[in-house]
């Protein structure tokens, strides 16, 4: 079964200087994961245009299903992720009415007046639709272009869950209704090299992704985490295919390999 | 001044699923930026051939200083990473002798014997050299291709650094000597919103870059972390940059606005 593909991008000079740690992109990741979707890649630039458009431009030449992007959504000059989306779009920045009037509340409630860099958080594309921003000021970003779906949200990991929940029921619309099985083994005494041609033969028996996490010393003192998964329409089909690949695994355990535990 | 750019791959299905967050990015970003790089993009595929040489081959179209590579070095099946960086430079995926030993000595001294999958290790693109990996058995691979260098390293945190470690002083050749000087100043009681005009006074009369991190609300509480950085031949030029961006900062502080703290 394929999937409908994701692609997830992330703005910002901090994540590529070492300030950050992205961890709104395993957020994203799994979210998106759980729902079914397949989370082809990620690409993470600087708060340039030029990089910014690129990256945008990349996604949809891939043929992304969905597109999100996190950070560069604020009132400063390097708050550029809308005007880039535009630019590699082909659209004009425009002052969308709807996302104005959900800044200008926000500031009205503060007795605040609006401002040139208070307007900008309500510039969009051409036909973007604002999504409400519970947690903080700048709207996100809903953008239809052909059979893509491109979701702009602010960097601020409070902020990007919030809007990511505004559109969570499309997203789940647009992809698949499947149960996914996740199950770690831990295996220790062998090394993953010995275990390499194992999960290959369990990977051909069962229909699952078996992936090796090694974490000891594969020479002296090895300690495998298998993560055994499956995708399916039902959840006891997800089961059955684990059960499958765990049994070929177990039955080919090469010597001195025991198992640890298993982890549903 | 321009410096040298850098990208970083990371290769592996566990950081496009959400079981894992990618700190090996950051710890790279960082040594890099200090060393005097500009990491300009970082891209993330799956352990798919043509997503791993597609990453490759974008970095070098990039025009590349360097490349740094993590994951998918392993012995198992969807170790993919060296023999598609092969197929992306269009050379033969060979046993590299030299890393060969390097393989066949860290099984001798635990009694293994080789087999195809611990050969596997020892497969690098032609004309490449390996790195010695003191922590895990695969060596890292060193390619140069045309001026960019390309590092590939394993995804295990420990095995990754290790291998850098053996290739920093080559990179660090590579690199300019600069100083540079990174100060955070919390700021509180403005919102981002207002402190926006005077960040970009701040850069247009010194030679740094602010970055503003909001962390409470814009609105109601609003707290700030300017990060100011400068980088210059020497310490002393830095941090005058940095003062004379503060000094701006604070004479055109917004209404409201107060210095909680700077963190040199």
């Amino acid at each position: 079964m394929r999937l409908p593909e994701a692609w997830i991008i992330s703005v910002g000079n901090e994540l590529l200087n070492g300030r950050i740690t992205n961890t709104n992109l395993t957020w994203l990741a799994k979210r998106l994961t759980v729902m079914g979707y397949l989370v082809r890649g990620a690409i993470t630039v600087r708060d340039e245009c030029e990089d910014i458009s690129w990256a945008f431009r990349t996604a949809l030449s891939k043929g992304a299903s969905l597109i999100l992007s996190t950070g560069g959504l604020g009132p400063t000059f390097d708050d550029k992720t809308s005007e880039c989306l535009s630019k590699a779009l082909g659209r004009e920045w425009v002052v969308n009415e709807e996302a104005l009037k959900m800044v200008e509340e926000k500031y009205r409630r503060a007795g605040l007046p609006m401002t040139e860099h208070r307007v900008k958080m309500a510039r969009m594309p051409e036909k973007a639709e604002p999504i409400p921003n519970r947690v903080g000021t700048a709207p996100g970003i809903l953008v239809r272009e052909g059979q893509s779906l491109i979701v702009v949200m602010p960097g601020v990991p409070a902020e990007m869950k919030a809007i990511f929940e505004e559109v969570e029921p499309l997203l789940r619309e647009r992809a698949p209704r499947l149960e996914m099985v996740s199950v770690d083994v831990i295996i220790k005494g062998v090394p993953e090299s010995s275990l390499a041609p194992v999960i290959e033969r369990a990977m051909k028996s069962a229909n699952v992704y078996v992936k090796s996490h090694p974490s000891g010393r594969e020479v002296e003192e090895p300690v495998i985490r298998l993560n055994v998964v499956a995708s399916a329409p039902t959840r006891e089909e997800a089961v059955e295919e684990v059960k499958k690949a765990l049994k070929v695994i177990y039955e080919h355990m090469p010597p001195g390999g025991r198992v640890e535990g298993e982890e549903w």
